[in-house]
Parts: C-alpha cells; structure tokens; sequence
C-alpha cells in the first residue's frame, strides 16, 4: 500500500503549472523514483488541495478544492524544551495531529530556547506533507504569557481531575519543567489535567493537545 | 522549584537499607550533588513508593506504602518504528504517561524491529523515575496479533469518527505506515478514530494511549 505523494506548495498558484523545489525535486525523482505522468496530491496549507501529476520538474495542476478554517481552533503554547530531539518532536507531533499554531512561551523558569524559525518550519512542512493535512501548523513567539489572551487559556496541570467533557477549542498552556513561578499564570486561565505523572514539557504538549482537539471535536472532522 | 529525586529500585525491599546501583550512585552524587541527608522516594515498579534519605552510597528506608494495580489497565501493541529515535520516544512517553504494558507487535508489512530488551526497559525506568510513576511499563513481545485477547483490541485508524465517550480500559493496536494486511485484524476488534491525518507510528501510539487512558479514567485516578 504506497500513499500518493502530498506536497506542500506555497500559494497563490498562479500558473497551470507549479514548479518544484530542489528537496521536492530530489524526493521524487532519486528516493521515491517517481515516473513522470505519475499522480500527486499538493496543498497550500492554507485549506487548498489538488489532485495532479508528476511531470520530471514540475507538477500539472488538477482538480483542487479549498476548504474553511477548521473550527474551533486549537492553539499550543509551550515553553520550549531543552534539546534539539525534543524541540524537534514537539513541533513535528503537534504539526501531524493539526493543532492551528505553535507558540513559544518566553517564562521565568524556562530553560530550553525555541529552534531557528526556518529550521522549525521545515519541520512543519514535512509532517504537513507526512499528515497529508492542509492547514500548515503557523510558528511564532517566544512571547510572555501576558501576551495572549488569558480567556481562551488552558493551563496543563499534574493533577487527577477529568477534563470537561466539551471544550471549544483555545489555547493550550505547557509551562517549563521547573513550573512557573508565582503570579505568572492569569487568573482567568482554566486548567487541564493530565493525571498525577510528572510529564515532561514535549509529553504534556502532545497528551495535551491531543485531549484538546478530541474534546473540542476536531478528531471527529 | 526542585523535585526531591524519585528513584527505581527494584523489590522485594528487605534489609533496612538500599544499596544503589552505579548509575543512580553517579546521578546523586556527580550529577546532582545531593548531600547525605536529603530526602529521597523511591518506588518498585509495582505499586509501592517509600519517603526515605539519601546516606551516600544507599538509601535509608522511611515510611512506605503500596497501591493496588491501576484500573482498568490500558496496553499499547504497536509496531515499531523504525528508527531509534522513534523507538525510543514510543517507551518514553507511554511509559511517563502512565500506559501498564507495551506489546510490540509482529505485522506482515511492518519494517521495524523492537530495540534490544535492556534498552527499552532502561527507558521505561528512567521515565518511571522522571514521571514519578510507581508502575514500571511491562513490555513484551515481538508478537503476532492473532496472540492477543481480540475481545479487549482497540485497533487505531484514520477516520473521522467520535471514539466512544467511556472506555473499560483495553488494548490499542498501532499498525505499521505500510498498514495490515487484510484478514490480518481480527474481526472482534473495535476501532478507535484518531481523526483524518495519517499520523506517524509513534505519534498514533502516543495519541491513541492518551485518548484511551483518558476515556477510561486514567488520566482522573
């Protein structure tokens, strides 16, 4: 069972052709050996996708379709963590699962630094592209906790308390491995339980996402 | 903020006093620089924790307690991946969130091969201990899925379907990216939806582990 390649190709298509890049290029003709008329799927991620084909240097377009934003939005907001492996997960996990947009949490305690923006949207691209997804996961930050908008907060917690059952969507909160520090976290933040373990910062922006989107409907799309 | 270490030591606990293996000699002492005194926990893997100090080179005993096994128990049958990274992150974070088993499964299109047994299970203590977990992850296997109770399988897939809203604990199956072969899924399987994007083996597992830990209560013991 081999998937049809999905690529992602920035928009606006203008042309009845899109041209390649040099790595899409390389992928398809020396690793996937791809033979020219040969289907491919392509999006913009930004809700476009297409249906064309494979032609030696450039794809012909199809028939494409584009779709509205996914509702509600889910949104991660996450200290980063400390190594290279474990930044790389966060973003690359995340990106798969769909959540709308990573943003990096500037905290007291934080000791990780975010990746290089182009490193990081690579790795966006390539589990856009991996997921077959069409909303390419947007980066930003690092930015403080008060530069977002405490009502749509969800803060992840060690704690054994369910989760409410129906969320709308909003902003996932995954502090550093030493906690905040006091008065850092707005009042007006609510809280997400993860259960009583200790999670590392990647675990908790993962597990926690992914109880963010299931309960705000968003694996039932 | 720092946590008091929590340490694997594995039972039965008898004398008065427990030795420390090098590796555990070498955190406190070298690494963490922990005077003789300081307050330590400590746990078996299976189900008892003990407050106790740290006395140089072993652990003096303090008050102790056992629990009984989590239920209802959540297992993870996966395929595995097929780098060590992946490998690795597939034990690390089923193990800190809390999973009671991972079965690495034996599949006709699957191209990874499970890591060396002392190495998987050095990373699941290490994650007992970073997670504070009192459970050590079992992991067993490789084994085919007709080896598997098919009453208790909950099989991961791509499909847009809401997962039921309580789960009595089980099995979640982790196919390879290369997918079963027909017939290979027993027909007493159910099915748990993790939404339209095709998600890396890891990423399933960890995702899949977290909604059934979730739906089954375990996130709220």
């Amino acid at each position: 069972m081999r998937h049809v390649p999905h690529l992602y190709i920035s928009g606006p298509w203008e042309a009845p052709e899109l041209s390649l890049s040099d790595a899409h290029l390389r992928h398809l003709s020396s690793v996937l050996r791809l033979a020219a008329g040969a289907p491919v799927t392509y999006t913009d991620g930004a809700g476009s996708r297409g249906d064309g084909w494979f032609r030696g240097d450039r794809i012909e377009r199809g028939e494409e379709s584009g779709s509205a934003p996914m509702s509600p939005q889910v949104v991660v907001a996450s200290a980063p963590p400390r190594t290279s492996a474990r930044l790389r997960f966060v973003v690359e996990k995340l990106a798969e699962l769909g959540v709308d947009r990573l943003i990096w949490l500037q905290t007291r305690f934080g000791e990780g630094r975010p990746p290089r923006m182009n490193k990081a949207t690579a790795w966006a691209e390539a589990a856009l592209e991996q997921s077959r997804g069409i909303w390419l996961m947007g980066i930003e930050g690092p930015v403080p906790l008060t530069q977002l908008d405490s009502s749509t907060l969800w803060v992840a917690e060690r704690e054994s308390k369910p989760p409410p059952s129906v969320v709308n969507g909003g902003t996932l909160v995954i502090g550093p491995e030493a906690g905040f520090a006091e008065g850092e976290i707005p009042a007006a933040a609510r809280r997400l339980s993860l259960g009583s373990r200790v999670l590392r910062v990647e675990t908790a922006a993962i597990a926690g996402a992914t109880v963010l989107l299931e309960k705000s409907g968003r694996l039932s799309q």
